[in-house]
């Protein structure tokens, strides 16, 4: 059974409870993105995704990516199903039409992702990697490179990379070593050095490789405000090779589909993108929509694996389930595992992962959009620090869940989860790497924490709580119960600021609860989100209610416990809480 | 780096915190075993773990077993690892003497198993299924049948497996369909049927393999107390092959190094073991021994995940750790891992598992020896209470936090941690199946709180829950938070019986919370450990105290969490408690 996407739920989502249309109609540029050509763009991303991309993912996984002699073949059919991707225009579906693209609202390309990633994580890492070069090159890029690239980037005729990581410097990317010699000719450098964990650095997708290389120029100071940008394509416009090659792939716990290459640049041609010492801002101009992208991943990757161990639990019958009617039960001589409570549970606690998460996911996509394109920069400014405060904890906290959630639902199978034949375990695998990259959970918790919170005493994080109170009604119970952990969080936040940048502060007490942190308010977070689902959903309709329902007596609680974790270790001695 | 057992720190455990030699002393037949015996026998296991057996991993799992019109093959160095362990007496080390074993306590046997599945999990599977052979023959075994086989099980010569489950048959066993049809001959069988999920079912290692096998004779009642067990060796007495053949073997997520065979028994033959109808009864002599041999694989293996991180942590260096003195850096432009609060109070969570968990299945494996060996009614009974309410929460948690430590432990190496050649990858997916194989983990909650804690109202966990406070000395801290914990659960446990047997209950109650009630009683054993060990190691001393502080900090806060949620679930109403 491969992934199908359910466009009905995700309309559900985007139009009955976060009036998309609405909201797009006021930004520049989107409003013709109202509810029918959505519906039906979500319609034709779902059949695409569905007949073309899912099939090829078991393959994806078996076959894996070769390396030989510095190409590189991807699986059976990936290729091909490329082509119909570029084809069909869905690389250029959010890029400005100016530049070829569709133009249409970022959050839709987030929701082609999503189902993308359930359907085959790894063939979908491809064209994955497009977006953050496009967004990176439009808004550094010189004219000249923008002129020769932005459009071969924004169809998909080429595909791109992101070469940052070195054997040396991986979270911190000040250690980067790669070097940048500036020539006689214009703008161009040589860049050379070694880059590791390189998605997609060769392939037999497409014909040229455009790569993006953090890289230092001589004299430039260590750390990271000596690193610079370039692009530094594989084949140069003259139609040589450029001094690129991909020396392995490496074999991976899972994601087989995408192969990871170590790529070396032997003095290869390169030219800037920004200033010299601004790469790592060219690199982060995309750095909220590439962790939603990757936070969408794992929301879809949880799906995927939702669908199967439901499918699994509605077929498959084992021992008899307590409570059960006789009458209900035929001539079986036991019951679905669908009946048995811990199944039942099990199931229902993912999905209030994958829906609530959703809801956030895709509100953060309307909020990038919003920060790009709302005339009013006051709203701007709102939504962008939404996305900026939003953004780490939903890649870090389901990105997390996508994993343990698959490895849930994977115990639905029992033994049979185990072995191959179901496909379950691949997503367990494939699911692991998404805590990984793209900045660690870890990292993702400092972010929030010790970047976003703590510099401006949790000011930012206490008005988006506030923001969120008006969509909750007191007088229902649910919303109740997010309303008072709301507070909770606010008060925490106000607390843990102040204790955090006292006198004779611990200066490990952020490090050493920003985890806890960063959970407790993904729960909130998630809390406000299924408050409002629950609300705008028919009472009787086990479709929503029942993961409302998961989400209030089986997740909440962990809230509480996160909360108590901080004040504790807030509460410690500093000599004594060396943990 | 491949796994070192640590027999200092084991013997630690068993000697200082647990004075095993005097509680040996006590059992007959066992009284040899003193402290220099046991010592000498940890330190010839440990070498034996390390050198021979420790090195095939990597090979067992890129390898893997191959299969071939029948034949299995196991990876290279396996079959001699195995005839060197059996020429070193290694599966006898707890057989009787009279068996040709060594005679000696079984907890020396768990230590060993522990030791081997953390060095090679897939290897390992082999040899650890000879052992609940042994004791289901010896016990329910006709003499002619003991003659026969009983010390070529003991002495290693020829290995076994346990056929239960069948295509239709996991969890329910009640619906086994493997036929046994009496023949003319004695006590001869013809055994007929598919059995799958067969662990070492066929391979390389020895000449026969002894196959025990559920099966239904003619005219046996449908459901569990239909199945007989019978003896079917691979190799008949005369020399001839059985009617069994090896049709395939998985292809799995892990645990690469051992086959996972589908079995097909053609009118094989074979001989009864203990009475027809009694099956079920003449396996489950091994239950707990059997269980308490997959906690302590999960013990393990998350010990194996650690010594790689935790070396990993303390030469990778990246980015500046809070609060470090700017004397400690040198001149290292980053600062090691394990200086990071995250990254160190990962660490130490997993030693509070690992060392905890070993307290608790090294006291199990003594009270397994006395329940076997002590001259007094009352203390043999005293004792398989221990182990009957214990085990199936060692196997579930201690499994648990296998995978999910492991996982933890593989976020340290970062992406280095995703790729094969650290071999963290490795473990976490061979660690998963312990979740699911000797009983899911969810039939485990389900064992513990319907099956021995509900039928006679909580006493048999209440009394032993009494039994732990003596150990326990309020005037400190840290004993007194896990007092008032167990006493939480104490009430808890009655409460909870009496609303699962109120007139009125919800059938579906104890199904739901039993999860919830494992991980429970699992946190508070896990308090008992812990404030025995921080009490009886030296106050500055981190090997010891740092993972008691990160249990008492990280991991305690947990069960409040948990004894909340059954609370919650017992409250709510039955019409509104679907999940």
């Amino acid at each position: 059974m491969s992934y199908r996407p359910h466009p009905a739920d995700t309309g559900f989502l985007l139009f009955d409870v976060l009036h998309a249309p609405r909201q797009l109609a006021a930004l520049e540029g989107l409003a013709d993105a109202d509810q029918p050509l959505m519906a039906q763009v979500l319609e034709e991303a779902g059949k695409f995704v569905a007949e073309v991309v899912a099939p090829l993912n078991r393959q994806g996984d078996e076959v894996g990516c070769r390396w030989e002699a510095g190409t590189v073949t991807t699986p059976p059919g990936f290729r091909e199903a490329y082509r119909a991707f570029v084809a069909a225009g869905w690389p250029a579906l959010a890029c400005a039409e100016a530049d070829g693209g569709q133009g249409l609202p970022w959050v839709l390309e987030g929701v082609l992702y999503e189902w993308l990633s359930a359907a085959n994580h790894g063939w979908t890492m491809a064209p994955g990697l497009l977006h953050g070069a496009y967004e990176c090159l439009k808004h550094h890029g010189s004219d000249a490179l923008k002129a020769c690239y932005l459009g071969q980037i924004a169809s998909g005729e080429s595909l791109a990379t992101m070469c940052l990581t070195e054997p040396q410097a991986g979270s911190d990317l000040g250690l980067v070593r790669t070097q940048a010699v500036p020539t006689d000719v214009d703008t161009e450098h040589r860049i050379s050095g070694t880059k590791i964990f390189i998605s997609g650095g060769e392939h037999d997708l497409t014909d040229n490789i455009l790569h993006l290389v953090l890289a230092r120029l001589p004299g430039a100071p260590a750390g990271p405000k000596g690193l610079s940008l370039f692009l530094v394509p594989k084949i140069l416009p003259d139609g040589r090779r450029n001094g690129v090659a991909c020396e392995r792939i490496e074999e991976k716990m899972g994601l087989h589909g995408s192969p990871t290459c170590v790529m070396r640049f032997d003095a290869a041609t390169g030219w800037p993108i920004g200033a010299p010492g601004a790469g790592l801002n060219a690199m982060f101009v995309m750095m909220n929509a590439a962790r939603l992208h990757v936070a969408l991943q794992g929301i879809g990757l949880l799906d995927a694996a939702w669908q199967k161990a439901d499918a699994y639990a509605h077929e498959r019958r084992q021992m008899r389930a307590p409570g059960l009617p006789p009458a209900s039960r035929g001539n079986a001589s036991a019951d679905l595992l669908v009946e048995h409570p811990a199944m039942r549970r099990l199931l229902d606690v993912q999905r209030a992962w994958i829906d609530g998460g959703r809801l956030l996911a895709y509100r953060t996509g309307l909020l990038l959009d919003a920060a790009r394109h709302h005339p009013d920069s006051r709203r701007r400014d709102e939504a962008q620090r939404w996305c900026s405060l939003v953004t780490p904890v939903l890649k870090a906290a389901w990105t997390q869940q996508a994993f343990l959630g698959a490895s849930e639902c994977l115990q639905v199978f029992g033994g049979h989860g185990y072995v191959r034949e179901w496909g379950i375990e691949q997503i367990v695998r494939d699911a692991r790497v998404s805590m990984i990259y793209e900045g660690t959970n870890e990292i993702q918790a400092i972010d929030l924490l010790l970047r976003k919170v703590l510099p401006d005493g949790g000011q930012a994080l206490g008005a988006l709580l506030v923001d969120l109170r008006p969509a909750l009604d007191a007088g229902r119970d649910f919303d109740a119960e997010v309303l008072r952990r709301l507070a909770e969080l606010r008060y925490l936040t106000t607390t843990l600021c102040a204790a955090c940048t006292a006198e004779a502060a611990d200066p490990a007490l952020p490090h050493a609860v920003a985890d806890d942190y960063l959970r407790a308010v993904a729960l909130v977070l998630l809390g406000w989100a299924w408050a409002q689902i629950a609300a705008k959903s028919a009472a009787e309709d086990p479709r929503w209610q029942a993961p409302a329902l998961a989400f209030r007596t089986r997740v909440l609680p962990e809230l509480d416990m996160r909360l108590a974790l901080i004040r504790q270790r807030m509460a410690a001695p500093r000599h004594a809480a060396t943990t």
